[in-house]
């Protein structure tokens, strides 16, 4: 196609006119080999976000983001593969606890993960706390490992999807982040182009999530699952809560701390019910098996350590020290000051910012504004208090983890001022809004 | 303003906030002074395209384009002076007889040009097609000539709104020139950067000009007017037919040869009727006299030959060789080629595709597709017959100007084909849709 091709492409999505497939495969393409512009991409990314794209042209979008790159597939393992995605939230720790768990029940994940941008670090970033593991698994060792261990959480490679990441630097940049259609386009193309039999996909909604209500957090399970079904992939989406941090731990060792409790069966709280309702979900769809013998098998493989020993097997595969899953606090950094997170007022919690809550693990050096940026994986924020408790004037939340006390006292003010306090007893949000697929 | 600053203005655009003055001539100053990316600023005008933009949105958008250069003003002339400017359609000759008829009826013109791009040239174009004629005046010779002989039309400079030739290039690459704040925008800030007593704007409609509706062209002078309002300064709009070729050239040298055919007064028709209409609207705007008697003034100048006296005078003073008010086919470049435009079936022509016309004289030679390239002055097209005239195959309709015979009869295959016969008598559509201000 031509440059003029290209700009009437723009000219009738702007026009509101149903794309072709051939006309955004085009575009996307000539966007990737550089005959697009980033200003006509641009252009087009905001006239996508004004006037949308239907299921038919989200998936084009998607199929070209997957023929501009590599895809991955795995030989036969003998057990049902599974990857699993959430779309972002604070105090997000599944990952770390489904991979292990899942591998315990007899799956194989194969999780490739992206650097956090935010508030606090990503999987990755958190999984580096650990002394000595390395993330950068070639193909073959991540395939390698899968069949060995079961599980295994590499980088991204940029091979996989290149313009992804070049369309989602645009859209950062060009203020064309929020579509439903462009956001279920970024995520399903990652995850269609690594050959898994089952995609978990886990849509957050509330204050700490990209999608602030549980409708919209809907729309894009409902198109991330239409592409799965497009792509004749298995998938299943749920949405959860995220009006409150998932755990309590907002950091990167702080995560790796409490997977651990949760892997040894010894946390007890949403996030481990959230990890168990995915797993069971997996082996509901993979095996066939009833919603309450899932769950069951899913809560024992956690009491009963086999998770945890998956867990140590894979840090120990992938060169990190395994004692962390024995005792994290031996290996993992600390931060050098670490003072409790007193509320500042009596009342019952009705709300929390959980955004903010981030962002103040995020200015106490845990996450990063700009790729490439170093992270600290020492400092944090624990915050046990939850929706519904009711707290009092000094008594201790969490605790705060950073490089100075003024830092510390800083951010424990951001948390009491994210907490929004009444009289009244409320009611915890719930869990999972809802499941899909 | 920071890029991040810059980036909520957009996000604003796109979530359909109304900007402040601040947020959007921060921006657009971001954008000239480089702060600002091709890729953001292509986002923002794709949401300005799709959202709009409102009457203050767009008179801060036109006071930081004329805040980004120079602009010009003139010492007190003893005399009112007046701009001119059409949106541009085919055989839109106006320019070339206002400017001197209204020098004549003691009004001062200052007229600056752009160079056309498209079918046909611009006004430029055209007179450079007069033998030494010169149009890159200086500021100081523009002045000084209107002073002295009451019109000089130059070539625009590229200090005067620099940021509206950057956003312009900008919008043509991006599918983001169909908005009709941003076109207002675009046409007045030029008009305001030159401090003259009147404005008079000529709003094409039909299928020759670029608002194929006199609705749109209704919205579009209303924007400009509330421009001129907003600014201060006086102006009258027309909505004017464009649902054919105005004049009867379509070309350069053709255009100049029939301009002196009006001044001289031996032509009679629409243009001519179009050119009054404007000379009477600035002797009523400005001097404040009764319409009827503005109009036969008007044409009275036209009659008596003082107005082509001041079109000679103009071409002299500029350069160019003062015998092509006597004589035009003495002076102007004629084409090798020169065949009747035959009419190849019978009937009353119902519609003509004016652009399908100005494409075809483009295709000679008389226009270019690219800023720079070069126009062929000799070649074009006369096409005498309008809506509304009865023809028979055979009969001469006007003449063909070509660099050879083939495309000469290529030509006259296009404008067959762009007229459109019926069996029923139709009239004229109207000249004039109405007038504004």
């Amino acid at each position: 196609m031509s440059v003029t091709d290209h700009r009437r492409v723009v000219a009738a999505k702007r026009d509101r006119r149903t794309l072709t497939p051939a006309e955004v495969e085009g575009f996307v393409e000539g966007y990737t080999r550089g005959d697009v512009s980033d200003a006509l991409a641009a252009s087009f990314l905001m006239a996508c976000v004004l006037n949308g794209l239907d299921a038919a042209e989200t998936l084009a979008m998607t199929r070209a983001m997957i023929a501009s790159g590599k895809t991955l597939s795995f030989d036969d393992l003998g057990r049902p593969t599974v990857d699993k995605h959430s779309t972002g939230g604070v105090a997000d720790g599944v990952t770390l606890v489904f991979a292990p768990l899942a591998a315990a029940l007899g799956l194989a994940v194969a999780k490739l993960s992206g650097r956090g941008l935010g508030h606090t670090g990503g999987t990755l970033d958190k999984l580096e706390s650990i002394p000595g593991l390395r993330t950068d698994l070639t193909p073959d060792e991540l395939a390698a490992q899968v069949a060995e261990v079961g599980c295994a959480v590499g980088a991204q490679s940029p091979d996989l999807v290149p313009a992804d990441g070049a369309l989602y630097a645009l859209r950062d940049a060009t203020a064309t982040v929020p579509s439903i259609p462009l956001i279920a386009s970024s995520v399903m193309s990652k995850k269609l182009a690594v050959g898994t039999d089952l995609i978990l996909l886990d849509v957050k909604a509330g204050s700490g999530a990209f999608m602030k209500t549980p409708e919209d957090a809907e729309r894009l399970a409902v198109a991330c699952l239409d592409l799965a079904t497009g792509w004749g992939r298995g998938a299943r989406v749920a949405v959860t809560d995220m009006a409150q941090p998932l755990g309590d731990a907002v950091g990167n060792a702080l995560d790796v701390a409490e997977a651990v409790e949760v892997l040894s069966g010894r946390f007890r709280g949403r996030l481990r019910d959230l990890v168990v309702a995915f797993a069971a979900a997996a082996l509901e769809e993979t095996g066939g098996v009833g919603r309450d013998d899932a769950t069951a098998r899913a809560e024992a493989a956690l009491d009963d350590g086999t998770a945890l020993e998956r867990f140590q097997v894979m840090v120990r595969a992938q060169g990190g020290d395994p004692r962390v899953a024995d005792d994290p606090w031996a290996v993992l950094p600390r931060a050098p000051v670490v003072r409790p997170l007193l509320a500042t007022a009596n009342g019952v919690i009705h709300a929390m910012d959980a955004e903010a809550i981030g962002l103040a693990s995020g200015a106490l050096g845990a996450g990063r504004l700009r790729k490439g940026d170093p992270i600290d994986p020492a400092v944090g924020i624990v915050v046990r208090a939850k929706i519904g408790d009711g707290i009092e004037a000094g008594e201790p939340m969490g605790e705060v983890h950073a490089r100075g006390v003024d830092m510390a006292d800083e951010a424990a003010a951001r948390v009491n001022a994210a907490i929004t306090l009444g009289e009244a007893d409320v009611a915890p949000p719930r869990l999972v809004h809802g499941w899909f697929g």
